[in-house]
């Protein structure tokens, strides 16, 4: 029997449960950041980041780890959708280059699905300013039945 | 002639400077993020985050981004007392495994300049939650002069 | 004066160069590997590695190592048409994530350069056996003035 | 009940196995690169690589890949006796961060297990060429029961 696909996976109710948490957040990390998310898909997640005044730095650009911080959290929501009842996903590594210094504005990050089994995903982020790529992501997701470890 | 070593580059006074300029803010990402700089010698910077409420995910557990944060933040400033006047560095592109789920309370970052040209330097964090390691990261920076692309 | 676009620094007789300098060794690791390159344009190089039995283990499946090599191949070579003469460029950094375990046959490469500044060049690297993804990597490469540190 | 400790989990038994079957072999990747066992204890893999001139480019440096490699094999490797009877592991995922150039000699790489659940470990590698840092790495290994996905 073939895996599903990312389609047949998709749970479109979880997806929208999954925006409205977020953007409906009054605290937390992803608040902080100014992270919306727009559209979340089966495999894609599209957000947008308000960059707050807090996290430029006294050199007038972005912190770095502001950037971090934004990637990790739309890698790790992109795949919600796609489990079963009662598993759960977690970032466990991911890499990244920085390609542009941001001065503020508003950024977007797309994180896609390039590989899921019963146990991982390896999931892509970009994130652009404008027309110009500035941060570029990969990392791994694990996958855990809740209860196991 | 040989290039300089850590000790030789070392500027005790920026240090004291670099590490006043964070643990004196009463603003930004580092503020945010509870992170105070506990020492910082010729290629170490020792550093403690103090967990934040507002970082702890519904899941009760600590946003993976805001250990990517602290871990940039703190290879990104390891680079001061190392460089030449007028000199500049950035983190360029790091990569970081989560070890440990994280509740609260404290983490010990270290970071340690593994190598450095006049151009690039590469940076080790390790991250401690007790006698557990929590993350690992490595991550290379540039080395600008101010001015120059 | 906007930095120059992949299109305006590309050099077709490089390209053909390296293209000849690969495909015709007799010797060497990309020989060993059995890569060739099969396209090698503004920011993109095609490549082809015929898995070779040497580097099928006992388990029957290719040595990761061996993608891990092709992946630093391929990255490292897309950037020599793009570079002023007397330039030079080497891998600084990457990473990967292996997503199908490969049994022999033919693996196809893409690696496509992200952004490029005087200095460096950020450069991702997909490879797929058949019309699967069997690797994704990024990573950095540094450009170097001959003779210059 | 606490997990087991790296030494609890060691069968030196398979260590002897593991170190014969690569210092033994007569071809394969291992083989090619000139990689010799030097030490295998719980969570610590020494290895040798001895750079075969076929690694060394027209630059007359050593080959990125030949080291990616090298780093590739020794990381898969050290997990192999802390495993249950009947379990396997896979390398996943690895970054790596090249700092000095190489000429030819020898290297000598070690491989640390940083942490290990029933599922996952997380290793780094370092090498070291004479007492030069040459290149380091950190990885994920995946531990599979065999039969199982």
């Amino acid at each position: 029997m073939p895996a599903p696909t990312l389609d047949e996976r998709y749970n479109a109710e979880i997806a929208r449960g999954m925006i409205k948490l977020n953007n409906d957040a009054t605290s937390g990390f992803s608040k902080y950041l100014g992270v919306t998310f727009d559209e979340l898909l089966a495999g894609r997640l599209e957000a947008t980041m308000r960059v707050p005044d807090d996290v430029i730095t006294p050199f007038g650009t972005m912190h770095g780890g502001a950037m971090a911080g934004f990637v990790d959290h739309v890698m790790g929501c992109v795949l919600y959708p796609l489990m079963a009842k009662g598993q759960w996903a977690a970032t466990t590594e991911f890499k990244l280059n920085y390609l542009a210094a941001i001065r503020g504005g508003e950024l977007k990050a797309t994180a896609t699905v390039l590989s899921m089994t019963k146990r991982t995903a390896v999931v892509r982020c970009d994130v652009s300013d404008g027309d110009r790529l500035a941060c570029v992501a990969q990392g791994t997701l694990l996958i855990t039945d809740r209860g196991a470890n």
